[in-house]
């Protein structure tokens, strides 16, 4: 019998967080501020979305646990360093994250920068240091798509899309081409990294899953721009209302928040329909595209 | 007969700026603000002492040269990084570089955050894209020596360690432990991934140029102490006397000037020993050792 989600997902929350603090250095480990930074800025917290579309994505192609966690735990260190440097004074500014004092708030700048750049470092150094496929150069691809889907080209040029269009009036297509990079490109990422731990899909498969992993990067981002439009301070666990404070484009900004959830909803639809080829396999990827989707908090 | 050192090397910097342009995304790609600011950083200046040491390491072991620019390249891409988040006004606060504006004083603090960021992110991209040795797992363990070498257990743990301490007074095994992390353990990197581009040497011969790397790791930095407490700004090309002003401890400011031309020198003898027995395959790695230690600017 399958286990529910919940059950599964909490489980899988287990082994990204235990995986993270083996491979987080020790806060006795000199220099010790910035190894308690980095601790602070990544264990006991947040939702492991990633991680947890990287797991599903395993089991569609049966590839072994032991080689999910990795390439989940280096997505999330690309998030979490992603989201250490946004949060400073120069980027967002913001002083709570996940319900805890932000990690130049709880630190310093400096402290903040310098944790930032090693969450990165650490995520291709956990990349690069096992076994992770049948097949090391299927493992060089995996980190080349790691790279590329978090760079200038990537997540980190999506942020940059956004802070250049900040107070400015965004089409929908320049409002979806930010997006793309900003959340969707390190969301397929997790995807892709997550089924090429094993070699069972073949060319075709991996094109859908791709698209698949496509739709809800958007669909993320859609709802987390409802969420941010709707929620209280509290729910959320972080800053609510700051984009509209910004006046930074949202989906909601642009569409308004009704025509935002039947995006959402469309882009669910169509992400079920690949899904659907794939049969049972894809139970848990449906689980968390659900999940994504409907998600509170 | 073989060139002259300042052609060589000539050659060197010329191969890489070239390799880099070309890799670097155009300022025509959006965001195109990030894509300047890359550029800006990296192009057009800096000596390349570490894609040189690569260079010469890739001489020593035969490698194929375009194999060695590519790990060059992914080197000096951290280097530039970690110059342009070194620069930013929460660590030192620095308004020149090579001669030019720093790069949050050209463009923004925002943005010089998400060009050091991307600028980590490319390095690894770039040594995870083509075939960079004869055994792609010897590939991952370079991908491996990098990511260690730049992250909190090497170059951003140098810096933690150094932020930590300033004001303070060092004791000479802590001041080593810092330069060790923050500049030897790149340069360390720069000479084993220059050799790992071919599978020519053996164990024992690996281990010596290790050996030799961390001796000239360490009188880089020497010389650099020594530099910025000798130095103008106008040689220097970046501001001069910066260590004293922020009362930094330094190799001269522990030991004098004197006593630390005297450690550059022994720390050369230690090289050039280990250098000898590698015969006449090690001439270019003499003579970027001696280009490091008699460096003027």
């Amino acid at each position: 019998m399958t286990v529910d989600f919940h059950s599964w997902a909490s489980h899988c929350q287990t082994l990204i967080e235990n995986f993270l603090d083996s491979r987080l250095p020790g806060t006795d480990c000199v220099p010790r501020r910035l190894h308690q930074a980095m601790r602070y800025s990544v264990l006991g917290g947040g939702k492991r979305v990633r991680p947890l579309l990287a797991f599903a994505a395993g089991e569609l192609s049966q590839a072994d646990v032991d080689r999910v966690i990795v390439v989940g735990a280096a997505v999330e260190l690309i998030h979490a360093y992603s989201l250490v440097h946004d949060d400073m004074p120069c980027m967002d500014d913001d002083v709570l994250r996940r319900g805890k004092p932000t990690c130049h708030i709880e630190f310093d700048e400096a402290t903040a920068l310098l944790t930032g750049d090693s969450l990165q470092t650490l995520a291709f150094e956990l990349l690069s240091e096992k076994n992770l496929t049948d097949d090391t150069k299927t493992q060089l691809g995996m980190i080349k798509q790691l790279a590329r889907a978090s760079g200038s080209k990537g997540m980190a040029g999506g942020q940059a899309f956004d802070l250049d269009n900040v107070g400015k009036t965004l089409t929908l297509p320049e409002l979806e081409f930010m997006h793309i990079h900003k959340t969707g490109a390190l969301i397929r990422a997790a995807v892709m990294l997550g089924v090429h731990c094993s070699n069972s899909l073949n060319d075709t498969q991996l094109e859908k899953l791709d698209h698949f992993a496509k739709c809800i990067g958007l669909a993320f981002q859609v709802v987390d721009d409802l969420l941010d439009a709707e929620a209280t301070t509290a729910t959320l666990g972080k800053t609510a209302g700051k984009d509209a404070e910004n006046n930074k484009p949202t989906y909601v900004s642009i569409m308004g928040i009704r025509e935002a959830r039947a995006l959402a909803e469309k882009l669910q639809h169509d992400a079920d329909r690949i899904l659907n080829e794939f049969g049972d396999g894809a139970i848990r990827l449906r689980q968390v595209t659900d999940f994504i989707i409907k998600r509170k908090f």
